[in-house]
């Protein structure tokens, strides 16, 4: 058996969100909640029991600390971080309030994560695992992280470790074309792929609704599970275990951010049993439990994948 | 004239609520209200300028003081309560956003409340007044507490006085099964009745939308006026004020607990006036109300029962 | 060139609002944020680069200074304000959650600036700008402030500064007839209107839906631009650029006072541009975003006028 | 036996208090608490289980209700509070740290109750008590509530009730020669007098240290008590039961207002006991309660009237 | 080598504070920590780097994850707690402000933790440690956890782990005679032993000052280490590396809970290191840091243990 | 006349600070505040009714936007300042309690200001002065920015306008070597020097107690005025209007940063009326008013810059 059911490596940052009802020119306090991607995902799936590892490259310092022990407290295992000296990657968000977009200053250049090799993790360590999850983000900060993104998904699978990837595409971090360059020759390594329909448009150049971009993504790279998302209309997935489409039930939102990290994770558990579509379905529970509550971990219990029945009404 | 128009008994509770956004696992602060079906139905007519005593058994010591102001602080009675030693009933609650619900936790256990038996209180003074107010919750907590409503009920009914009756189940306290055993053979002596649709089908047995179950209470136990709920349908009054089915207009929930027992109690204030009918509207209103404001007591005054125009839009 | 793009005068107000989920009877803390109509329009457009001045009466002290710092922190030039023993003109607000109406509590009497004059300002100063601004707010408020709003407007067209007025009628604070008395003299030196559908129905006895309203006031009184909204249904121009009708995107509303001035202060800016139908548009964006901020004054950047495009949808 | 203990009467107010650390010109929230000195002693004495009740002239409104339930919650009878329209009384402060001392800026002009007059109260209510107990600050706001004070005095000195009075001078009401020219004819009809060391020597030009003043104003007016704090010094008693100088323990102040009631309402309930010198001494309790706590009105339990013995050192 | 450095079992409770300023009898809001002696202990060590494991008995529930996530982020090892059913251990407290003391409201009873027994956890695993850690609060509470803890301490010294125990006496849980007739028999298999001067007085029936009961502990029972402290005059060592009188330098106090786990700590930190007296200057430190933080557990980095200069004044 | 009393630049900051109690590993909060020496002594003059400027260069975006309302809100000028690409200085800071020190970690290094030259800025705008005021701190951050501090005191000096120079010794940004390599040539231009008795050590080699080092450092440059501080011990002048020594009375911190800057402000405001001795007295008051308020702008009114007599002592 292998020591991890999921691994994983990006960046650690701080989120700065202002308080819903106010400006960042304007306020004077800011909710701090540690942030990332990956380490959202292996948080996540730590909570439900699986065994996930999150690698780094993290400055000294409290803030640090901060990050590593949002994630430590829900039973990730951050042993596999490297300290270094340097400054903590930031993001500054205004929530905004629908119809009006959220509005993120970032503050995430000049860290050392930029500058990682291959060579500056365990790989021993880390590929000692059933999947290897790795993101876009990752993948789009510098040319190093690209390459040791690369790097691990070629590695991962020379040594039979399954590779998801999420393709996550930020305009603010790379051009489209960059992205494919970079992401589409490890597309035959990877077992699982997320990819919402406007990255499978943008990014890949696919065309069509939620459903034909799911299928296209599966047909075109040949990939035995493809989730896709359409953030409001649905979500989908298309693979070996047959396709499926999936409502998606509006929720008040409290705070974004995480949200799709906690469809991914939800989609992982199901993989990891053996089951995506099943997946899909605690992934749909659990960013709607995201989109409801601070943070970019979402905090959950195994009981609560369960679709609730509506308890005695509280009067 | 009696010295109350209505009096009641039931526990005295503290109710710690987790902030909205957060979970009672990553909270770092709870928000505390006092809480109580009957002591809230109390405390809402007395704010009407009703004449009220609640009565229970609660422990010394602040968080029972805290209980005790609230109420009293609106101009219930609360001298009828015995002060012994013990602790208090609580419940911490995730709020929940629709279309999650609230997650409850009860630690209510062992609370001398639990012991009650008639003798407890002063029954010549509790029952000079118009109404007697009792509810399944309290009958559903012990044998004793069961008992000691049951005996509330027959000796309010013999002395004369009219007795009102909240069903409100519960199933985390009782069995429908016993629900029913306890609380049908005092529906002889009940003048008013509030019973939702799920709760007459549960409790009682009956079937159909929510006017038939309102109608079916009636007709099988041939109350005076039964009033009955739906939660998000409509409304129900069947009674010899004649027929109503009323609307329900959504709000947006800031804090759910408290709601049914402001309907119960703007309709006990129709009911007082001679008006259920009228009284059902009231109630609509303070539920209204009582979802727009945190804790349990809906804090209102006399003019908010009116149907509040428009006012000038504020600019 | 004039000194000013737009000049205006008014009371310079605190608001203390109650936390939302609570009452005014009940809470224990109040959210204190400065007010008045016109220097938020003010406020709104010095933002946007325009030059602004802000004149009024107002006394001695921090609650004073509050209100400065305020307007002054967004660059509108307050030097014209006149300062005064007495005291500072509050209001109370319970905000509501719909479909339950805001509470308001004025406490806005005995001040000084209800005393006004023409010759308590400087007028040189004051007008020496493209547009005068002015509200029916400050015209009801007393005959001394009516008299004062009157002379201002036949001074600024003898000088051929253009006015821009803001019915704005509060019933609260004048009867209709007086306000059509008192505005309807207004309105043949009046280039830019803004004038609301039930304004124009209560007011100026107009009949109609939201176009016929508003082409009814340029109509009648041979106005070069009227603006008008109907609050949840539609914005309606008509005017020698022609008519439009302008859908409103429902939000949901943190803070409402201040947003119907965004609305004027973005159609200003249009003006100044030489295109109202444009600044309806500015308008319309900038009222939505007032609604989901706290405080009358809407904080916003110029780039902020520009319909977004959905960002990256964060993770 | 008389109906109550003790009765007052005041104004009622609302104090709207800036945040420590923050300033009234730069603060975005101030804390509401309810105010008034005559209030504060019947409700402390309310709670030590006195029979108490306060009379004003108060408005209609939430802010008035505010008042009302917050002395209803600790058991003072309102009902002899006659409810009228107008303004509440509001004053503003920041707290300030020592040794920069705390500014308050008062908006209480404008009231009703400074109308009060005799026939405005219930005396025979109001006099059927042990204890009638008035301060020199409603004696001090108008000539109405100065004559009312007087008149209240010497009606309960002919019907035999005991009269307390609190010198409480501030200059910003009235100037220390009118306060003598008021308080110095009750002095005869006086039972036990409060009044501090600057006090005597302010209003009445006595001289020397706090026991000199202290003993000079028994002296001079034949009182059966005096009770004089020298605010950082010590506290001293002079009368019937002999001499008595209390020293002062210093604590960390969070919130001023209320002590020197706290003083006074603890030094009576040993007046009420009998025993003047030992309520001295309950006092310095309370009042060293009510500066470690927020609210004008000091919450406690009787059981903290006694001398606290360190209890086990939690760890 | 051992698997720990130090292992410990105790209750884990929740602290619900009052906010500084604010009383339970009139608060909204609680502040909520875990809490737990034992637990504070591993969870000081665990930051400094030392590789601790905490038992318990912990029910499921969001409560006690809150407690599992707070010790787990900071490292240490809780894998050893056993989960079950019930109601998880609170306490309710009011700071206070010297000289007024702190209120503390148990309740703690009915929990599952008050029935462990020997065989109840894995020993094996928790002795594989170099220090166990035991308090006289775990053996205070039931007969059942008394002989647990008995058990437990001739267990490891049978194994040749060396025991650490602080007696901690609290008077609300046991006599004096009970705890001396309980502890005194585990002291041969004790090497380091924490007991306050109060402590020693009270339960071992010693006297004298500071030094003389730190002493006479040593001398009567033969210990390796004996560390106390008098609160405010000092803390005391003696023992195999000699005796040494430590300063205590006064704080302004944010929050009492945890200070003398914290002492504990540092100076466990300094016997692992083979240096006790050097310990207790690090346990001076870290509960200077303990009581100017919020929460039972401080959180610090390895540097803090230095003795600060004062760095750059900021301006 | 000049256009301005006082000039300056220096870099825009923002500060977040740790709420008191927490710690930056385990906040959820940050306080956020512009910060910024030389902005801060230009706010505190404008508040004083001195006609002041800022100079600096700043990034665009809403953190940036923040800072410059604060000193504008104030009546600082900031139309000298050049926007550019770029991230903002950032600092945060976890306050400390005394004995604890406050710890402070930078995030200011890649900013554009660090990259300023003489040209950069509009000289002859912002030496239309009677002084320049420019800090030690500025000078220490680049080669770039100590050439431009160099270049416009020697261009001031050449133009008549009086320079005042703050040392402001901070060991993170420099060493002392360089900083007095960059400082002691520009002394001869500097008409009033403000450096602390450990600066004056550290930087300068002097030896001595405060009145030493102070007398020593008008000695050795012939400076006009030198005003010095010792932190707890005392203020020091001495110059042309002769020698003085200044009791500093403790006071309770709130908030640290702002402090020494508000000393500077009120000697500054001193010297503008041709009295730093009087000067002095200003700046203690104000900086004691700095230390009891959040923030790095002190706000105050001219009226309070009077010694306070205390006043009525509140009840």
């Amino acid at each position: 058996m292998t020591t991890y059911d999921l691994t994983t490596l990006g960046e650690a940052q701080i989120r700065l969100t202002v308080p819903r009802g106010d400006r960042l020119a304007t306020c004077r306090e800011l909710r701090l909640t540690p942030a990332g991607s990956e380490a959202n995902v292996a948080g996540l799936l730590a909570q439900l029991d699986r065994r996930t590892a999150f690698a780094s490259v993290i400055p000294h310092g409290d803030l640090a600390q901060r990050f590593i022990d949002e994630y430590r407290a829900v039973g990730v295992d951050l042993s596999y971080c490297v300290r270094c000296e340097g400054r903590m990657a930031l993001y500054f968000m205004e929530p905004g309030d629908p119809p009006l977009p959220a509005k993120v200053v970032y503050d995430r250049l000049y860290t050392r994560f930029r500058e990682i090799r291959p060579e500056t993790f365990d790989w021993d360590g880390l590929l000692d695992t059933r999947v290897l999850f790795v993101t876009g983000i990752t993948a789009a900060l510098t040319d190093n992280t690209g390459d040791t993104v690369a790097w691990a998904v070629r590695e991962a699978a020379r040594r039979g470790v399954k590779v998801a990837l999420d393709v996550n595409y930020r305009s603010l971090l790379w051009t489209a074309d960059k992205a494919r360059s970079v992401l589409e020759p490890l597309l035959e390594h990877v077992a699982i792929l997320f990819c919402s329909r406007p990255d499978g448009i943008k990014v890949f150049g696919l065309e069509g609704d939620g459903p034909a971009v799911n299928a296209a993504l599966r047909g075109r790279y040949g990939l035995d599970h493809v989730v896709s998302t359409d953030a409001i209309h649905g979500c989908y997935y298309c693979g070996i275990e047959g396709e499926r489409v999936y409502g998606i039930e509006p929720v008040r939102v409290t705070d974004r951010p995480g949200a799709g990290d906690a469809l991914v994770g939800g989609a992982l558990h199901g993989y990891l049993n053996g089951n995506v579509m099943e997946g899909v379905n605690y992934g749909l529970r659990t960013s709607k439990l995201a989109l409801t509550h601070y943070g970019d971990l979402t905090h959950l219990t195994p009981s609560e994948l369960e679709i609730p029945t509506t308890a005695d009404i509280l009067r």
